[in-house]
């Protein structure tokens, strides 16, 4: 069981935009490439091609608050923590944070996804989380969650 | 006076993932390019060089709701619309809707955006938008907010 | 039988780098844009839904020469030309110029796609392009490719 | 002396596109990222705040051969190798090859880069490369750029 998992990355200059820091839309990168290392640590992947049936993640809701900028080679962390665990949906909260001295708090997200299979016709349908996933994850305790 | 501008796009094939919709994070791209637009519709530009001082607007809150997928080549609008002027933010609702048919409501979003000044050091202060700026916008009454 | 298209666009904000000119990788979206939409200029789509068997086009080589940047808010136009074509294959050449003045030539660049059917294991093999797409495309004359 | 460079990633999801594989021009996102790393590997950055005078190093050219597809989760390396070396200006090589098996010649690119200072009006004009990084600098021998 795990409610938590944290990647390190540092900014390329393909994500900075011409105010000369990262592009606010790449936090939202960012936030997705640490839930899907988080599900690379549970021994899955966000594309699973050996659940019954095959399922998807779409997101349903984002968000993000920003209070400081990253800038060209900033290296950072991207603290991921599950915050809700419904039958067919999960929530995330990712706490970014400078590495290496600089502001603790630079930025604070969340993503709310939601499990579903591809119908025939295209279209997409909420199904439960498949049991082998849903069974290695669980809610950050609420010490976890504070501050 | 203005507080609100509707952009039209075409999702680009780069804009779409292997789930074979547009990649949520480009939603973001979607809304500022729409607020941009908005700047120039006042014969304005989102990179001030001709106020005093030069301002920027980067971003501190950003966030959306997704109902229903973008795919490539789809046709869609982006309908901005002012929620909130403060004398050094503003705040922008966006709302997605498919041209030609489709689900009425894709996407719904929101940005609150801070203006500010370069300081010497690289650091950045809020400042008063400019009244050359300020003078041209204003809140959407409460009818064109409403559903 | 068409052989030539042509796009406008307008720089984008998160199309920028820190340098304050357009990423050099977005060079190649632009044309993969201009290529789109001359198919579509054809009453086709790059995504061949109704094309048996469906193919797809994956590039095989991309380059580009740059010769003077773009910048947000810069109008340009993309020209694209057909430069060769093959029973599977088809290159263009595609010309970068700002629109309102400036350098006439900012930028030259090249693609070629092969037309392919994806196999059932994942893989993809070269096919024939489709007669009703094929029909249609024709090599620019070489004074249209001189200068 | 320093003629080559190699870094390893993992595809991220934002970097697919609908048909299923990284988009072509993410190849040359990461063709630059091996660039920045070669630097830092030189204790230097791409962005040389240290240098007299500052430069830039906007690209000339770029071109890139794809052999086969890179899917979602995939590892890869990308090697750079210095190809040529001129007062004002360098090219690499790139090779992409999968890690853990695979093709091992995924595409294979190439970047030229001039060494610039950027002038008072906005405009940039070629300057030497400095000292203290073209000497550290070299062109790959003949045999390691064979094969």
């Amino acid at each position: 069981m795990a409610y938590e998992f944290k990647i390190r990355r540092r900014v390329e200059f393909s994500e900075t935009d011409m105010a000369g820091i990262v592009h606010y839309s790449n936090f939202f990168r960012y936030m997705e490439a640490a839930e899907h290392a988080f599900f690379r640590s549970l021994g899955a992947s966000i594309v699973t091609r050996n659940t019954h049936p095959e399922v998807g993640w779409p997101r349903v809701h984002a968000h993000c608050d920003y209070h400081a900028p990253l800038k060209f080679e900033d290296e950072f962390e991207v603290h991921l923590l599950v915050t809700e665990k419904k039958s067919k949906a999960l929530s995330y909260q990712f706490r970014f944070s400078k590495i290496g001295g600089g502001p603790l708090d630079l930025a604070r997200g969340k993503l709310t996804v939601v499990c579903v299979t591809h119908n025939a016709d295209g279209s997409m349908s909420a199904v439960h989380i498949p049991q082998e996933i849903s069974d290695q994850i669980e809610v950050a305790p609420p010490d976890a969650l504070a501050g």
